[in-house]
């Protein structure tokens, strides 16, 4: 059968990248604890084109996809843009993988234990270099500090959420960061609690009243702090619980400059 | 041209609904004002098919609505029913209309206006009976009870939402839908607030502690001694603000029972 | 410290439903194979709310999941179901997975080997009697009787879905109503297939035009000759090629009537 | 009231961006007639926020939007950015509306006459100087060339979006974009075909075959040679309808590079 993609194009114009995505798949992440998580990936997989090129040829996307699936982690993810390159004949290859992230969490009283999950992101590619960067979204409590100063009695409070991308220099768990945001709010959130928990966590939310901007700048201080980090980017989203929109506040930091 | 539709079907299975749906159109809406308002709807349209035909004619659903899509009133949208019916040769048809409504409020201290919106639906059939259904989802304020009871200081809140469906009698604007919602939870939510509004807010949501069960009762009583409505639904969601799931309930009273 | 959920209540207001949803977590679904499969619900669970308590007693939910996740089948969700009445001192309890759940295909000429995900979900209560559905969400291929029939070559075709839903007397698998929606449409889809696969598909397609109607009614007969269901319903939505709204049709059916 | 947002802070942490977003708001956007065409936007303003300063002022974005939403063009998006520089006393602003925009379309044959509608984007800033990005998304039809080739009847074909950005030197009207987009695939969508119209599409199609590659390197020339546009970027996506991922495609040319 004739091979349309790999024809001649004249159109002289290469392409930045060419791939697929929104593939739903199977995956395992080695956690803190080095236990194999299994979860559910949103895969995007894609390469550059030269422009003499037609075409890629998408399925060995996915062929790629299937040899690494079961263990991805940092070397894994090294190897399968490497493979991407050779079997696409590509001299620059790209991968994101979204995914939930698991951890088991205690109540702060009661002991309690459950699951609370975290939406990560893996954004890698290789061109002469590696580049990688690991996205934490971890969902948290806010309280206002204006609402708190100028009411009687009470301050409002909401369901806020703060996206950390690293760049770095060592391995730095998704635990590590999940950790880092939640003492970065008014609070962390769990999916369990009990009465003498939930007195403890209004109370300590009200004591550290947080702006989306105090949120942003405090998880900046300690990625600025933690010399594994050399490139940062953070992103708080506070869900108003007296307005119908949302606050934001981001900040990048690129240690290296 | 062959009409490959109306080919006879012996497969012998009538089908309940057939039509077209996710139909992003302008249309115009009669507000309380009696002022024409603009807003966008995502359309849903349809109609049984009696077993003996292969299909319907998917076009005549976008011709029907482009006559009336300038004026969407509760007598217009049984026209539409009736033609639907009539072009499309069926004994029964089905519409949704789903829109961002909008409102101006004042903010309650220093009355600064702006502009709250309120996704809304209508859903209507006409088969023997004309039957209509309003529906508003009007995102409030609740702050809950037991967290203000237990802690020492403070009280966890967030945004909640309120959807109500009815059947009336009598026309019910949308207007006095949202008003009913929102003095049923702990406070309504705004676009604009100054600094004196939101300690209005904070405080009168302090003194109106409200768990999804305590909404839903509240709506639920005020449309049970609204004459004008024989027949509602009404869903409270609470975006919990320590927990990364929501709490919801619902009732649903058919007064002529 | 007080339980204010416990409070009496004077509103008169039966609540019909009260619980959590949106909650993500991990489960494990038993599969055809016998094979436990890891895969992330998100699950809603709920009680009746008699008119005389104030609210319900929500970490409850989350404490009963805990024990039962690892392994979600027919007779579990029964058991589920009657911890969560017997808990929250309820009458009736309800109970919702929504959940990615993974099948290994085979490409038909190639025979390569990939996962396809299918979004499916578990709807059970319990009050005097258990009720049970199972709902999949099968991603298709259709192409149109009408357009093929009156152009002089081509045929505009499309990705579809098929959602079903059975009650049934005996168990039926996953697996067994994914293989029945996709032979109902003008074919299957695949994660991964190479040419002699596409070529395969592409013609097996054009020789099997489907319009919504009859893919609904496909499933329809099946569904309808097939012993151990006794309740269902079908819809189908076609993301049209030529159109940037969808077309789609149901059909609901009770073998008991 | 004392004024919390503007407390010294001490972090040493300029904030990159802080603000609003989510707020969905009417507003109105001048059409290539010269008239003014209703339509909702989900807004996003922000600001930068020097280091010394706890908290910037959430209420002025909307009062600033409040007195522009009537009219939004080029000038008075330039107006808007700078006045959030004043009101807010920011070194720079940051302004998003992302609005549906409505198109009227005639079929091909029949020449009848609906809506489709384009999400379009308006991203910009304004530090020292103005950058200004008008995004325009359009659905489109693609028919794959390598089915086309290896099958011996049909080809599949399904649903694709062409996402177009530009920063121009000129005013491009959101119809010109979309124009050319439509022109780059293998057949543009309508809202309402009969079947004179379907029978021209489909055969149109088949004599046009566009993979994502050939369509984003479509529009490349296309912009490349209009002089106006001095950078573009280009992200082409197509619903497969052998697959349940999507393949896409992009490009991004800084002429002045």
């Amino acid at each position: 059968m004739k091979d349309i993609q790999s024809q001649n194009d004249s159109r002289k114009i290469p392409i930045d990248k060419v791939g697929i995505e929104d593939l739903i798949y199977p995956i395992r992440v080695m956690d803190r604890a080095n236990v194999l998580q299994h979860t559910i990936a949103k895969v995007k997989l894609s390469v550059e084109l030269p422009h003499n090129f037609r075409g890629t040829h998408m399925s060995r996307f996915v062929e790629v996809l299937n040899k690494h699936s079961n263990n991805i982690t940092l070397h894994n993810i090294e190897d399968i843009l490497d493979e991407l390159k050779k079997v696409l004949k590509a001299e620059k290859s790209y991968l994101e993988f979204e995914f939930p992230y698991f951890m088991k969490k205690k109540a702060p009283v009661s002991g309690m234990e459950s699951y609370m999950n975290y939406l990560c992101r893996f954004i890698a590619s290789k061109g002469e270099k590696f580049d990688f960067i690991v996205e934490v979204n971890v969902p948290v409590h806010t309280l206002c500090p204006c609402s708190k100063e100028i009411a009687d009695r009470g301050a409002h409070n909401q369901r806020a959420e703060i996206q950390i991308q690293v760049r770095t220099l060592k391995l730095v768990w998704i635990e590590e960061l999940v950790e880092l945001a939640e003492e970065s709010a008014s609070g962390p959130l769990f999916a369990l609690l009990k009465r003498s928990d939930e007195k403890l966590i209004t109370e300590k939310a009200f004591d550290t009243p947080r702006f989306v901007e105090d949120v942003v700048r405090e998880v900046a201080i300690k990625l600025y702090n933690e010399p594994r980090v050399y490139w940062f980017k953070i992103n708080v989203k506070s869900f108003e619980s007296i307005h119908n929109h949302n606050a934001f506040a981001s900040v990048e930091i690129d240690k290296r400059q």
